[in-house]
């Protein structure tokens, strides 16, 4: 098995397609640590009636859990789309080293707000399986209008 | 009984107290419809190992619940403290029209990142009861050092 940006990209976007069987917007990710995945979340903010229940928040809490430490050293977050600013704000008070996202979101990606939402220290890499991540939004979008 | 700005922000000192209590910061919020509390909060980071329970996350989710709704519509957010980029992100995402806070955070409030991150109809009052606000978080970070 080779481990990849592409692969864990792939186990984000089982987590996006769980939401989007559930009717709610298309996101998933994964917290990876050595390899291993430490938490998974995707998006549940309809069937939670809860805003924040963003699929990077329940991602990082789980992973969190998992740990049994709030800050997540030696992690890599993984998730199909740009995170927001709460979700890029959260993920810089958790100190994880790196965030890997597929597709930009030109409309409430933080990167549109201030690139000082993550940590300093934080590794960003984008456009892994862009084109799957956005198709899955898209799709979903589409069949809301239809 | 009145009602006032002051009024609610005692009823957030009061759950700061609680977190000061548990040897926590001592933040605390409430979100306040028709003058009626309907979510309360205090920061539980430690107790939860989890960076995300921040008082004000706390607090909307559990208003959101109350109301069965994930928009805090007609609702305020009372705060001792301003709220960081996460919470501000998190109550723009709740379309909550007013936030009351009590100081100011020059290391880690929103303003200081970008005003953008609320919603923009939001109307933001700040300095209600600011000393008791301030002189709880000194209290405990003094009782830290010492």
């Amino acid at each position: 098995m080779e481990y990849s940006y592409e692969y864990f990209m792939k186990e984000a976007l089982k987590e996006a397609k769980y939401a989007l069987e559930k009717n709610e917007v298309p996101i998933g990710a994964v917290v990876v640590c050595n390899n291993k995945i430490i938490g998974k979340g995707y998006n549940q903010v309809e069937l939670l009636n809860d805003v924040t229940a963003h699929a990077e928040m329940i991602a990082l809490t789980s992973a969190a859990n998992y740990l049994g430490s709030k800050y997540l050293i030696d992690c890599t977050l993984y998730v199909t789309l740009e995170p927001c600013s709460m979700c890029a704000s959260a993920l810089g008070w958790s100190q994880i080293p790196q965030i890997v996202y597929g597709t930009s979101d030109p409309k409430k990606g933080y990167t549109f707000i201030s690139e000082r939402l993550v940590h300093p220290k934080c590794q960003i890499v984008k456009g892994i399986l862009e084109a799957e991540c956005s198709e899955l939004l898209k799709q979903f979008f589409k069949k809301l209008r239809d």
